[in-house]
């Protein structure tokens, strides 16, 4: 099995304009697969892809979620959001998932600002549903990507749930980026409201419940055989090294040259 | 539940330097924990904590880590690391989580180098483990802000396994952060070679195999009612907002303060 390397050949793709975040029209990204090869131990039946799936209702998805992120927090709130019905209509391997021990991805894992929990979670959901890309199931692998991109572009949150906890209005803010410093930063930026105020924990709420809801949008596509990837950036093809697509955001004027390249 | 915040009241701690990410010493964190609510809908014996432990040999798991690497990458593999010998012994729990689903944890989530899956897994094993704050079992939490720090002040790779993939040496970095682009651009630079080198992977099979024998010796002391949390930093408690130590290393001179403080 190759490592991920996004390498596309011959694709057309987004052209990324170091420094000013905007990308050109462009086409989607190609990905390595391969075939499994036997798990060191665990080879139970809940790392058999893909895992049963009926179609949700975004919504109502999203209506969880935003409950319950009062009670476990961004990651936890997106996976419970989608398990929790899928394990009413299918039971195993969903009863058996632990979704309550992603509470740490909260804050950008345990408040270290790292990604943020809500695509983090969506993550988890899309890669165990549909399988890691080494079970030659890579729509699970550009279902991540498209998450990635989606919250970094969208003009966040996206859903308003019907019954809120607090009534406030506030800006929506563009993160041009997953991480949760960056994206919690700038909308306490425009809010001009701090990390422990109702209004950034009901914002938070919002934003999963968002995530929630544009996930389940991929998945019914997916199992409409209908899904295609969206995303068009790939740092490690573009720039020979991981990341996000706007380098000056952190390294200002000074983009270092990719070492070795 | 409260949201972690990581209040501390009346313990010493860090001081930060904002910009040059030198620490002063200082104690541990508090965390806020509580009791856990009924899931939704997944109450099953995976959702009680903590999971059965035995203490394991931290080089055996990292030599287990290290060949996982390369068949499902950083995140995958010190999931499994643990999981696959905790599996052999216990058998449930451990014998249903679908590790292998987590490949996506590569190059930061799917090469968007947030972060780094080496402690992105090590935090998954933890709360896994011992359980959510949200299950008054703190010392995951706690865990994975050990792992945090662990791992952005060690010198990587800290383990060297027996049969190794290739034999080059190469320099040993600190990344100053747990997110995938810097760890891996800062010893890129260091080293002078490209992320598709044979090097760099290697160098990553190692800092995946050092994080799993780091995570193991905490485990081990926690079994012996002997585990102390040792990290002392948290930006929420310092700034008012989630993230890392060295706010210049991104911010350079041009910290903003932190809004509606």
């Amino acid at each position: 099995m190759k490592e991920q390397d996004n390498d596309s050949k011959g694709l057309s793709r987004r052209k990324m304009l170091i420094g000013t975040g905007a990308l050109a029209a462009g086409v989607a990204v190609t990905q390595l697969g391969g075939f499994i090869k036997p798990a060191i131990a665990t080879g139970s039946k809940a790392q058999k892809w893909p895992w049963p799936y009926k179609k949700l209702d975004p919504a109502k998805t999203a209506e969880i979620c935003y409950n319950e992120w009062y009670r476990v927090f961004c990651g936890a709130a997106v996976i419970n959001s989608i398990f929790s019905q899928l394990g009413e209509k299918f039971g195993e391997p969903y009863t058996s998932f632990p979704a309550d021990a992603f509470v740490f991805l909260e804050g950008g894992q345990v408040g270290w600002g790292t990604i943020c929990g809500s695509p983090a979670g969506a993550n988890i959901v899309a890669n165990l549903i549909i399988g890691p890309r080494i079970a030659d199931a890579n729509e699970g692998h550009h279902m991540a990507t498209d998450i990635m991109q989606w919250y970094s572009e969208a003009k966040l949150p996206t859903f308003m749930p019907k019954k809120r906890k607090i009534s406030s209005t506030y800006p929506k803010t563009v993160s041009e980026s997953p991480l949760c410093h960056i994206s919690v930063g700038k909308w306490m930026k425009e809010a001009n409201k701090s990390l422990k105020s109702p209004e950034r924990k009901e914002r938070c709420a919002r934003v999963a419940a968002s995530t929630a809801y544009r996930l389940v949008e991929m998945l019914n596509a997916w199992h409409d055989d209908d899904y295609e990837s969206t995303s068009d950036f790939s740092a490690v093809r573009e720039h020979g090294i991981t990341g996000q697509f706007n380098c000056m955001e952190c390294h200002t004027d000074d983009v270092p040259e990719t070492p070795g390249a």
